[in-house]
């Protein structure tokens, strides 16, 4: 039996939690973590994977023989952009504990609007006892931009609590029990959206998506009178200057961020101290390495018995 | 044929929404508005039907020959205490409107204390930003302490949120996908539960049930090391005192109080400011007056066409 190929291990997250979920992952292959000093100098060449979350400039350089790149979150615009990346299948991350957590982020932040939270907290912060005139989840609909793993998981679970859930994706695909658009019927779609979820990745196409221009053709009709404005998806699609001119003006109702343009978010961006926004630091679907690690050695075992690799992404389309 | 017998309103809620959910409520009856002044000195007697909300002291002497009482809200514990209540049936408010508010309610309460919102929302404040260890829903068991129809409601929408979820009631009834306990088995449900969330009436048995001595049995072995309390029930079932030195002594992790032993919450209670609690003033799931009417319509046009009331009240119970 030949011996298995290593996984190189290069991954800028929580070093202890990497070293946890390490423990017992890839029994049958050696392990090569590059963040670890012995590793400093290891030959890389003839080593078939890679994991990688901003992994060092030399890393392409060094290990000239990969056969898969496996980013370590779900995104891969990080990857995508990476000098010497080489041209070989690269595997994103897919994993029913991170969809979860993205879905429990987007149903607390639909929510935390919906019912008023921060007009409570500031009753509460002055002993004000009063009764907010409440509208309900059927009375708002909810957009979704990018009806893909994470946004078809968090349309369903917005549909669970009353809300009512439509999709907008490239190709419009098709999603049982949903209105779902195209890129032709975006005018449409936004006309129709009292709160807007950006569950996109950050392409070409993508990048400053989220701005003015957009947020205007958004329904002015819902309860609120004006728009509401969740991003989990990726904070180079969205153009902060115009998200917070908007919630100035009245053009935007509220906002609840976890991505931005550049993160961490700068301290003197004016977003910090905004009345109307909700904000966390990119902490919305956080990747468990341990599952990380799971997820790959699936997709390696896949290959390894001839199965095709699932997850792939499509260069030509940055996602 | 007969003329049908006309319906008292005597509705201590907001006027402007009673006169708007009256306009074309109760099309075929005579409709007496007790608020009204025109109505002050009207003989109330010979009328079969009164829907009530802290209805006026001499409304039963009046009102002699009722042969239903509507309750204006899903509680009923306000109702059973008046002077006077005449023996006849008495029916609750069951709506999917304010089932559904109060599904909304507990989700966002469980989601934020999931999601530590007020530790972001502090770091936030300090424009801080950093990313914190974020358990997942399935690591946490919500045990729901009345398991009637908001119940049952709330804990399917929290299943589909990832929460594990139990119930509790008196009978123990069995719901399908759900582990359910009954008055017995109360120290094994409390011993099981992370999150315990109040939708219990409030009747002799539930006074104070929410108490030190509870909380002190619940699970203290989810991802937080203690408990949560959420209440959406009614006050009178919470010893305030008891949240307040738990909140302190860490026996709780946090709270979430939509009900308050004596409302509006006095100025003085140290509740307000308690970084742990999140209040809203008794606004988790208001009565839709036009849902109402249509509810008392319906009844009405059951018992006079020969069908039995639903939604009755056992007065020897409570609830
Ligand atoms: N904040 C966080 O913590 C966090 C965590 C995880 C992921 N994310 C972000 O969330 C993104 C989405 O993840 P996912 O797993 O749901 O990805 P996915 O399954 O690939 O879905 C992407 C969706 O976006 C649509 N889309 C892409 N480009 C488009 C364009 N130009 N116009 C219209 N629609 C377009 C796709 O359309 P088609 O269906 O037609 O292909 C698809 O519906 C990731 O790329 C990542 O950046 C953020
Ligand atoms: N905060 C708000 O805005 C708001 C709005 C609406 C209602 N509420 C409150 O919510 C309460 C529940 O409403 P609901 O419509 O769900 O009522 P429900 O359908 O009658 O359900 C009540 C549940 O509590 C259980 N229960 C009653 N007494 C008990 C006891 N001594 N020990 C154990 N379990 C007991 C019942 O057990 P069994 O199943 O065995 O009968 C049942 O499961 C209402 O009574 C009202 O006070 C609050």
């Amino acid at each position: 039996m030949p011996t298995k190929s290593p996984v190189i291990i290069d991954l800028k997250f929580d070093q202890e939690q990497v070293a946890a979920a390490l423990k017992g992952a890839f029994p049958d292959r050696e392990v090569i973590n590059l963040l670890h000093p012995a590793s400093r100098n290891r030959d890389l060449s003839g080593i078939d994977y890679a994991v990688v979350w901003k992994p060092g400039a030399d890393l392409f350089s060094r290990a000239k023989d990969l056969k898969v790149v496996f980013s370590g979150g779900a995104g891969v615009d990080h990857v995508l952009t990476l000098p010497g990346l080489p041209d070989v299948p690269l595997v994103r991350f897919v994993d029913p504990s991170l969809t979860t957590r993205m879905s429990e982020w987007v149903a607390l932040q639909c929510l935390l609007h919906l019912r008023q939270h921060r007009a409570y907290e500031a009753q509460r912060q002055k002993r004000v006892w009063r009764e907010l005139a409440q509208p309900e989840a059927k009375e708002f609909t909810i957009g979704i931009m990018g009806f893909g793993v994470l946004g078809q998981d968090a349309a369903a679970k917005l549909k669970t609590l009353g809300f009512n859930v439509i999709g907008w994706s490239k190709s419009g695909r098709k999603v049982e029990g949903f209105e779902t658009y195209d890129e032709n019927g975006l005018d449409a779609f936004l006309a129709k959206t009292d709160i807007l979820v950006g569950l996109l990745p950050l392409t070409p196409e993508t990048k400053g998506i989220f701005n003015t221009g957009l947020f205007t053709r958004l329904s002015r009709k819902g309860p609120f009178g004006a728009p509401v404005f969740v991003n989990g998806g990726r904070g180079g699609s969205q153009v902060e200057a115009d998200i917070v001119a908007s919630l100035n003006d009245g053009t935007l109702h509220g906002a609840s961020l976890d991505v931005f343009e550049q993160e961490p978010l700068p301290l003197e961006s004016p977003l910090w101290s905004m009345d109307k926004a909700f904000l966390t630091p990119h902490a919305a679907a956080a990747s468990d390495v341990g599952a990380l690690f799971r997820h790959v050695g699936e997709q390696i075992e896949r290959l390894e018995s001839g199965k095709p690799l699932e997850y792939l992404v499509d260069r030509s389309a940055g996602y």
